[in-house]
C-alpha cells in the first residue's frame, strides 16, 4: 500500500497508487516558520491578517522504516540543524495517516505542498458558496459568517462592507473543513483521494499552484490523511465512514414543506390555515419567535431566552398537539448564546457554564443593543445542562419535533475556556461542540431520526452529529456569489465530504440596502427546493419589506403544487437516504460523481444530480423562458416536463418557464421509485 | 563617528549617536529570502502580490573593522551556513554608507529592521498624499497611479476599482520613495535621521512595528545610507544636498496665476481678456491641447504628437511672442509617450528609440482607443533625440516658457530596454531619466532657471532634475484622501526630501461617477494657493460637466484679488526660494520643521508653514465660516486678518470665510517681505 522511495537528493511516498509525497532538496515538500497573525471580529465577520516572520523550508528529510510498513521522516532545515518535525505515516485501514510529532515548538506556522498536476481539479473544503472546482484558488478555513454580496465588484458587497464589516467574499463560510478531494485529470488510471488534515487551527489551502497544492496550518496539525479510490462514489463513501453518518430523515420532514413564520401564534394560525386551504402540503411549522422577540432600532430581533413566551404563543403546547394530529409538526429555534437579561444566563453564570474573560471575569458578547453569554461547551456540566435543561426541558419535552441550531461560528478568540486551549484553536471546533450539544439532547430523548435540528455552521465531524446542514444566509436575489446558485455550490461540496442532507431558505434570507425578493426569486427558489429532501420557506431578515407567498394567490398556488410534487418524490428521496446510510452518498451530487471521466462536470457549481437518476439544472437567472443546462457523457437524458430526449456531452436549451423547472431523467434509469412523482409532475401542468 | 558594540549573541552600531543597527540571535536584523511576484498593470494602477516561499532570519553575524574606521559584517543563517551577505558600513562624508556585497544569488527578497522606538514619528516616503506622519501603517514604494478616491470606504472608490481597477489606497503615490526621516519621541539628546535605501526595486517600508521598522526589498538594496543632525532643519538641508537642489523658480512664474485652458487659442484668448479685465494677475497661460485632441469615447483626450498643431492654435508663435510682450508667458504639455498614429512615433520608430517586446518586436501601450511607443530613455541617443527633436525644437524654439511634464509612473514591466535591465526594476527609476530629459533640454537652451516643467512622477533622484512638483490629479472635492488636503501632505512629505518646490491644480482635476467641482471648492483651492509659489488653475478631465472660474463673477472677482495677493507675495516667496536654493529647505513645511519638540506637530497633515513665518491652515471642508488650527508652542502668532494674537501650544478656532484663509503670521518675526503682503491682504478685504 505505502511505498517509499529514497535517494539522495528525493524521497516520495506513494499510497495505494496515488502519489501523496513529493520533496526534493531543490523543490521542498513542507516549510515551517513563524507568524504573528491579527484576527479581529466584528459580529462573526473575521479580518485576519498575518506577519510571517519566518518561513523555512526543511530541505533535508531522512526516512526510516518503521514496524508494519511504516515510514518515519525526520525533516530539517539543513542536514546539521535540529530536528524540526518528524511525521510518521502508516497505514490505518483504509486511509493514510501521517501523524505529526516532536515539532521544534517555535514552530506556529507549518506549509506542505501536496503534489498535484495543473488540471487537476479540487472539491470540498466543507461548505463552499461560490466555487465548486476550488483550482486556482485560496481557500482560508476559518468558520465565520459567510458574508452579505460576497462579491467585491457589487455596490451591495461594498455597502455591507462599510457599513458592518460584513461584505464578505468568495471563500468566507458558516462550514469551513481542512479537507478537499481531487483526482487526475490526466491520468485516468491513477484513482481519486481525499486528503484532510486533522486540526482545528486556522489554515489556507492554495489551490493556485501548478505543481502542488500548499496547505498552511497555523498550528502543527495532528496528522494528515489520505483516502484513495478509483471511483469518486467509493471514495466519498469512504470519506462519509471516516466523519460520521446521519441518521436518515424521518419521513415527516421529507415530504412537504416546512412553512417558517415569525410573527407569533394568530399570525402562523393564519397562514397556515390559508395554505392549507390553498392546497399546500405542509410538513411542519418553523416558528424562529417561539421564545419572544426584542425590539431594536435594527428591527425585531429574537429573545435569547430559550423558553416557551406565552405573550406571543399563549397556546403552544396545545398547539402542538393539535398540529402533530393534522399531520403537521413544529420546529422552532435555538443558538449556543443566552442573552444576559434572561433568566437562562443567570442559571448558566450562577453554574459556571459560562466562558469568561482571561482574567475570570464575565464575558459578554454584542450582538447588536443586547449582550449575551457564551455557554462553554468544552465543560461537559455546561453541554449536559445545555442538552437537559434547554433542549430536553424546553423544547422537546413541549412536543417540538425540532428546531435551527443557529451559529456556531462566532466563538471570540479573546475568551477563556474550561478546557484550557487557546480559543483561537476551539473556534473552528465549536460547530462540531455545538451539533454534539443538540444531537445528545435528541438521543438522551430516544428521538434520534425522528427530531431534526438542521445547522449552517460546521467543521471536520460535524457530519457524526448534525442530520441536516442548512446553507445559511442568502441574499434575496440571484446573484452569482451571494444568490440562489450558491446554495447548490454548498450542497454540492459539502455533499462529497460526507453531509448527504442539505436545504436551504426558499426565496432567501438577507435584505439589506433596499435589496428585497421578488415572487419570481420566491418561485424560482421553491422549484428548486423541490429536488432537495427538506423544502422550507423563510420570512427573511425583514418580513416587512419582502414578498411573502401568502401575499399573492397564484405564488401560493405555485408552492401549493410544488408541495405536492415534494411529496410525490417521497419515495425516490426515501430511496436515496437509504443509500445515504448504506453507502455514504449525499443525496444532492455533483455531475462529476457519476461522470467522472467526463471532464466538463469538474467545474459545474449549478446543477447537480439528486440521486442518480435526476438532473437538475435550476434557474439562477429573472426573466427567463428558457434555460441550458449541461447532460453529461455516457447517458442520454428525458426532459422532465416535455418527455424529449437528449444524449449526453452536450449543452441543451430546454424551456423553462415558472412551474416548470429544468429536470431531465437519466432515460436508462428504470426507478420505480420516480414514476408516481414523474406522472404526476407531468399531469400537474 | 561609527562604533560598533558586538557580543556572542548581539550587535549594534552607532553613529553620530544615533542607534542605526541593532541585532540579537533572537531578534535578528536581517533576513532574507526568495518570492515570486505578481504585478499586473492597467493604465497606471497595479495589482501586486508576493508569493514569498522562504524568509530566513540571517541569525549569525560576524564584524570586522576596515579601514579608515568602516565595519564589514558577514550574514550567514546559522554559523555553520554559507555567506549569505555581507554589507560594508562606512563614513562618506556626512553619511553613513552601508553598501551590500556578496550577496547569494537566490536572494531576491531582503527585510532589513531598523531600530526604533514606539512613539517615534516617521515622515517622507516620497510624496504621500494620505499620511504626513507614517507611523503605524505600511507603505508600498512603486511609482503608479495614486488612485480615485483612494478610500475604500467610500462610493467614489468603489465605482473607480470596479470600473477601472482604478479606485487606489492610501499608499498610491505618482512619486514613492525609499527614504524616510524620523527622530525620537522620548529622547531629545538622539539625533534625527534620515534612512535612505539605494534601489529602484519594488520595496515596502513598514512602519506598523513597535521596536523597528521592517524594511523590504524585492532586490538586495546596492545600499543604505543614513543622514544625522540634531535639527530636523539641518537635517533636511543633508537630504537637499544628497539629492540634489532645483534651480530657484523665476519671477515669472511666482505672481500671479496660471491659467490652464485647453479649448483651443480662441477659448484661451477669450478666457484671458475676460480674466484679464476682471483684474487677475495671469502669470502665464498653460494650454494642454497645443498638440491637438483626439476624439474618444471617454471624451476629448489630447493628441500625444508633440508638435504644433495649427487648426486648433492658428497663430501659436506669433501669439506666445505677444503673449510675452504682455508679460504673460506660454506654457504646455508633453508626457514621454508617442502616439502610434502621429508622426514623431514613426521618427522615433525608425531609428529605434522605442522600447520594445521581450522578442524585439513593437511594444504599444493601450491608453484606452488609441496606443502609444515608449521612449527607451535608457538609450542616451533617444533621451538626445526627444530632448533636442521635441522639447527644444517643438516646444522651447516656438517660445513656450515651460510644461507639465506629464506621467512617468506607467513604464510597463514587461517591456525590453536597451540597457538590458529588467523593467521590473527600470520602473521606480523612470520619474527620474524623464525629469533628466527635460532638464537637459532646458539646459541645453541656456533656460535653466527660467523656463519651467512640472512633474508628479517622481522616485530617489527627481530633486536633481525637476524644478517644480505638482500634485498629480486629486478629485474635485474636499475628501480626507483624495481631496483638497492631500495636496497639503503631498508637499510637505516631498518636501522634506529635498523637493523645494510645489504646487497642485487649483479646484482639482479628476471629476468621475457625478462628482463634480464646486465654486467653493474651487476658491478654497485658490486661497490655498496663494500660499504655495506656482498658482495654477486647471479645467479638470471633464471640463464642461465642471465649474470654471469665468462662470461666476464672484469667483473670477475672487481669484483676481488672491492673484494680485499672490503678487504682493512674491518678495516673500523669492527669499524662501533664495533659502531652499541655500539651505535645502523646502518652501512648503511641515511645523514639526520649526517645532520638533512639539510632539503635537508630528502628525498634522492639513497645515503648514509657508517659510519660517505664515502659518496656513487650508479650509478643507464645505460651508464653514470658521476653522480650527493648532500653532505649535514656542511662538506667538498673529491671525492675518483680524491681527489678534494667540499664544503658541493650543488650537485656536478662527473666522474664515470665503477670502479669509485661515494664516497666521509669527509674531516675533520681522519680515520686511511680508509687509507690503499683510497691508494689501488687509486691505483686500
Amino acid at each position: 500500500m505505502l511505498i517509499c522511495q529514497h535517494h539522495d537528493d528525493s524521497l516520495s511516498l506513494h499510497f495505494a497508487g496515488k502519489c501523496i509525497f513529493q520533496h526534493h532538496r531543490d523543490k521542498p515538500a513542507l516549510f515551517t516558520g513563524h507568524g504573528q497573525e491579527r484576527m479581529d471580529m466584528y459580529r462573526g465577520n473575521f479580518e485576519i491578517e498575518d506577519y510571517v516572520e519566518q518561513r523555512m523550508a526543511l530541505s533535508d528529510v531522512r526516512a526510516t522504516e518503521t514496524a508494519a510498513g511504516g515510514w518515519r521522516l525526520e525533516f530539517r532545515r539543513y542536514p546539521a540543524d535540529s530536528l524540526q518535525l518528524a511525521v510518521h505515516f502508516q497505514v490505518k485501514g483504509a486511509a493514510l495517516h501521517a501523524d505529526f510529532s516532536e515539532a521544534d515548538e517555535a514552530i506556529n506556522r507549518l506549509w506542505w505542498r501536496a503534489p498535484a498536476a495543473a488540471r487537476d481539479p479540487v472539491w470540498g473544503c466543507g461548505e463552499q458558496m461560490s466555487y465548486f472546482n476550488l483550482r486556482s484558488r485560496r481557500f482560508p478555513l476559518w468558520t465565520s459568517e459567510p458574508g452579505v454580496g460576497r462579491d467585491k465588484s457589487t455596490q451591495l458587497t461594498w455597502q455591507a462592507d462599510v457599513s458592518g464589516k460584513a461584505g464578505g467574499d468568495y471563500y468566507h463560510t458558516n462550514y469551513p473543513q481542512p479537507s478537499f478531494i481531487s483526482l487526475s485529470a490526466d491520468d485516468a488510471s491513477t484513482p481519486a483521494y481525499c486528503l484532510h488534515a486533522e486540526t482545528t487551527a486556522y489554515a489556507e489551502f492554495d489551490f493556485r499552484h501548478a505543481e502542488f497544492h500548499e496547505l498552511q496550518f497555523w498550528a502543527v496539525p495532528q496528522r494528515l490523511e489520505w483516502l484513495v479510490a478509483a471511483q469518486l462514489t467509493d471514495l466519498v463513501g469512504l470519506v462519509s465512514s471516516r466523519f460520521g453518518r446521519q441518521p436518515t430523515l424521518p419521513d415527516w420532514i421529507t415530504g412537504g414543506v416546512v412553512l417558517g413564520l415569525k410573527n407569533g401564534e394568530e399570525h402562523a394560525r393564519t397562514i397556515l390555515a390559508q395554505a392549507s386551504a390553498a392546497g399546500v402540503n405542509v410538513a411542519a411549522l418553523w416558528c424562529e419567535d417561539w421564545a419572544g422577540i426584542r425590539q431594536t432600532s435594527f428591527g425585531k430581533r429574537l429573545f435569547w431566552d430559550w423558553r416557551w413566551q406565552p405573550q406571543r404563543y399563549p397556546q403552544l403546547k396545545q398547539w402542538i398537539a393539535e398540529l402533530k394530529r393534522d399531520g403537521i409538526r413544529f420546529m422552532s429555534y435555538v443558538n449556543p448564546y443566552l442573552c444576559a437579561d434572561g433568566e437562562l444566563y443567570q442559571e448558566a453564570l450562577a453554574s459556571g457554564y459560562l466562558a469568561t474573560a482571561q482574567d475570570g471575569g464575565d464575558y459578554l458578547v454584542d450582538f447588536g443593543e443586547f449582550d449575551c453569554g457564551v455557554v462553554d461547551f468544552t465543560q461537559p456540566a455546561a453541554c449536559q445542562w445545555f442538552a437537559e435543561r434547554i433542549l430536553q426541558r424546553e423544547m422537546l419535552d413541549i412536543g417540538q419535533d425540532g428546531w435551527m441550531a443557529d451559529f456556531g461560528e462566532y466563538l471570540p478568540i479573546d475568551l477563556k475556556l474550561a478546557n484550557g486551549v487557546d480559543a483561537k484553536l476551539m473556534h473552528n471546533a465549536w460547530p462540531v461542540l455545538w451539533a454534539k450539544v443538540n444531537a445528545e439532547a435528541i438521543a438522551a430523548s430516544g428521538r434520534t431520526g425522528d427530531a431534526v435540528f438542521f445547522m449552517r455552521a460546521g467543521y471536520s465531524g460535524v457530519q457524526a452529529h448534525c442530520p441536516l446542514l442548512w446553507a445559511g444566509d442568502q441574499s434575496v436575489d440571484f446573484t452569482r456569489h451571494d444568490g440562489l446558485q450558491t446554495v447548490i455550490c454548498g450542497a454540492l461540496s459539502s455533499g462529497l465530504l460526507g453531509n448527504a442532507y442539505h436545504h436551504s431558505d426558499i426565496g432567501g434570507y438577507t435584505s439589506l440596502f433596499g435589496n428585497v425578493r421578488t415572487p419570481e426569486l420566491f418561485q424560482r427558489w421553491t422549484e428548486m427546493a423541490l429536488f432537495t429532501p427538506v423544502m422550507r420557506t423563510h420570512e427573511g431578515n425583514r418580513p416587512d419589506d419582502n414578498f411573502q407567498f401568502w401575499q399573492d394567490p397564484a405564488v401560493l398556488a405555485h408552492l401549493a403544487r410544488i408541495s405536492q410534487l415534494h411529496q410525490a418524490l417521497q419515495p425516490y428521496t426515501r430511496a436515496l437516504s437509504q443509500q445515504a446510510h448504506e453507502h455514504g452518498l449525499p443525496l444532492q451530487r455533483p455531475l462529476v460523481l457519476h461522470y467522472q471521466h467526463d471532464a466538463a462536470t469538474y467545474d459545474i457549481h449549478d446543477q447537480y444530480l439528486y440521486g442518480r437518476d435526476l438532473l437538475v439544472a435550476p434557474v439562477h437567472a429573472a426573466a427567463q423562458d428558457s434555460w441550458q443546462a449541461y447532460l453529461p457523457v455516457g447517458d442520454d437524458w428525458l426532459h422532465l416536463w416535455s418527455g424529449e430526449r437528449y444524449s449526453g456531452g452536450q449543452h441543451v436549451t430546454v424551456a423553462a418557464p415558472l412551474g416548470q423547472p429544468p429536470v431531465f431523467l437519466r432515460a436508462a434509469a428504470d426507478n420505480a421509485a420516480l414514476n408516481a412523482f414523474v406522472q404526476e409532475a407531468r399531469a400537474s401542468l
